[in-house]
């Protein structure tokens, strides 16, 4: 007599290769341990706490919610507040001295959004695509879930080497995309010059593709003048913005100016995504900025909060470890790029400094290809001076037990 | 003596094809033009304004950011915030009467961005998906940019028709998930029955998809009893849900459970596309939903207003057209699915409605294939009675004007 057989239980459905193939960001990981407690975090860019308009946001929602709560509770459209819409595009214009149509920007969850946004758009499968190195891990991610080919090119004390990327132009390489975070880049702290934001516009132009200037941290400039952005040379150019670093991230409000073939199938994709950017989000936004002189001297006071943090960390760098730690310049951004010169492994130096107490990230994570072993990614945005200190003796501690 | 040629500009580069081809939703278009000052909307799905709770909504606010300003403005978990996740999982192990790890819940902005990283994560380009006909228009949109393979089945009184889905398995198909508004559905109102849902639970368990239960109606019920969710009858499902319809849209808070083989590439895709949601509104929804007494008695205020708004429509409906327009029961959610007798062809029917100065969506509009050319959707959620009172009569007059 036979057995009846048990049908076998199918397996799960094979995933997406594309997305089953995304690795863990090593912050991500990272931010797990940093959250013991009495660690110093110097590992990510998380905005000074100090620096949120609570108490204004508070004044902001409370009159929204007794007086329109429909604005900041129902849906809204794809696009985003027509009012914040505006504004951006007034700034927008304002820093690359040519007037944007508001109609090209489309309010998002983050610049992070934006990006993802962009690039599912532009990017097929295969399709070339520039990007810094080192560079912003979350613009990998989501470079990587849409299938693209990763073309590094490095960035060096003035931004990205446009004479590099010219040369690859010219032996052929064709990227839809090149990305690039222009201003106090992340994790190199440096900024893109003048001359080198005109030559990658024509090179866009000559080429055919499409600069993502990627400008989380321009507003947070407390050295060195104002610098253009690449819109002001050339139309073949998305601007990724963000309120994270001005106002809150945890508002996730950012957006992006797109160039007109680009506008439908981003507010379309944008609607398949999430319909659209929180509508309370945006209205507490609107409630901040359109208080022109409130909003100027928030600013002012981030600028200083940051300027100060940044001199603390570098001072203390320079004292611990002297001419065995070369830290770039800050003159904005939340980040310190140091490279040590005594050998120091810094993917080796992590759980020894981990162990102490304080966290960062190894110059090796920012990389595609093998680099950055020498090198350290520093945030000075999240600690107050005192605690900037007290990290980077803890982090003396671990280079001297581990050398 | 030649003149220089001038060098041809290149074209913008070749978008994605998939995100290229993603349509203009009709109810995207058509919400353009309700805005109209008078025009009453039976068109969006928009959730009645009066239910939002603007006033609890501001005290928790208030005390969020003068207690807590981290916890509503900084960077968060990808994940969510671990408060929610926790309530998710209670609400969810409850009406499956199984367990529910809160670390299979992942925290969205709003359940379309739930679907939509599903699908990215499950659908590789030319992979059968079951949608059901007529069908949620955003899950369309969300399967198109994935370059799913829509395989319709239609819905009935009971919901999605199972024993056709089966006939279709047992000739050959294999898709990698079967979607499914499985409770008010949306647009025909219906609710899966529970016989149909162990049967669909049965296939998924068989031949190996995953049924993704899009639940975001559920809380809205004002008649017949409560239905298990689909998770009671297998693992291989997907469960999302949303506060769009029971705390306010606006928010952008929704959420899915997945099986352990999605959550960590669900989690890498969330971070790559907006890192998290939105920390205040998730901790807003953390201070409604935590007040069990507020939140129950909030939700039996919802139903009501629904209640009232369902029984009006339907019955202005009765009076206006009598046998020539059937209209199914209305037992929860926002809509009400209309089909005429008389031949009217719904499409036509909506530019003298809109002269009228009222709007709905043609039945053809949540189909794939041609189909559902007498029928229309119908929102009771936005307008109070008296507006559909007088909405009504505005269609009357359209059809009468028409016929």
């Amino acid at each position: 007599m036979k057995t009846l057989a048990v049908p076998p239980v199918p397996p799960f459905p094979p995933l997406n290769p594309l997305i089953a193939a995304l690795g863990s960001s090593a912050i991500r990981d990272l931010l797990a341990v940093v959250s013991r407690p009495g660690m110093l975090s110097l590992a990510g860019g998380l905005p000074a706490v100090d620096t949120f308009p609570a108490a204004r946001i508070a004044d902001v929602a409370r009159a929204l919610l007794a007086d329109h709560p429909e604005v900041g509770l129902q849906y809204g459209p794809t696009e985003g507040d027509d009012r914040l819409r505006a504004w951006i595009a007034g700034y927008e214009a304002e820093r690359s001295g040519r007037p944007v149509d508001p109609s090209r920007v489309i309010v998002t969850a983050g610049s992070q959004q934006a990006l993802d946004l962009v690039v599912r758009t532009l990017v097929r499968p295969g399709a070339a695509v520039v990007v810094e190195e080192p560079g912003y891990l979350g613009a990998l991610q989501a470079l990587r879930a849409a299938g693209a080919d990763l073309v590094p090119v490095p960035v060096d004390a003035d931004g990205l080497d446009v004479d590099a990327l010219a040369v690859r132009l010219a032996a052929g390489l064709r990227p839809v995309a090149v990305h690039t975070v222009t201003t106090f880049h992340n994790p190199s702290g440096a900024t893109l010059s003048v001359e080198r934001r005109r030559r990658l516009a024509a090179l866009a132009d000559r080429y055919g593709f499409v600069v993502v200037e990627d400008d989380p941290y321009a507003e947070i400039r407390f050295g060195g003048r104002p610098m253009p952005a690449v819109r002001a040379f050339t139309d073949r150019v998305v601007t990724l913005g963000s309120f994270s670093k001005t106002v809150a991230p945890g508002l996730r409000v950012g957006w992006c100016v797109v160039p007109e073939p680009l506008l439908a199938p981003v507010a379309r994709l944008k609607q398949a995504a999430d319909l659209h950017a929180g509508s309370f989000s945006q209205a507490l936004v609107v409630g901040l900025v359109s208080d022109a002189g409130w909003w100027s001297a928030h600013l002012a006071e981030i600028r200083r909060v940051y300027a100060c943090r940044a001199a603390a960390l570098a001072a203390a760098l320079a004292e611990a470890f002297g001419e065995r730690l070369v830290v770039g310049a800050a003159r904005g951004g939340m980040f310190l790029w140091g490279r040590f010169t005594d050998a120091t492994r810094t993917r080796e130096l992590l759980a020894p400094a981990l162990a102490e107490g304080v966290a960062f990230v190894p110059g090796p994570e920012f990389f595609t290809r093998p680099g950055g072993e020498d090198a350290l990614r520093l945030s000075f945005a999240t600690n107050a001076p005192e605690q900037l200190a007290e990290a980077v003796r803890r982090l003396a501690a671990a280079h001297t037990s581990s050398s």
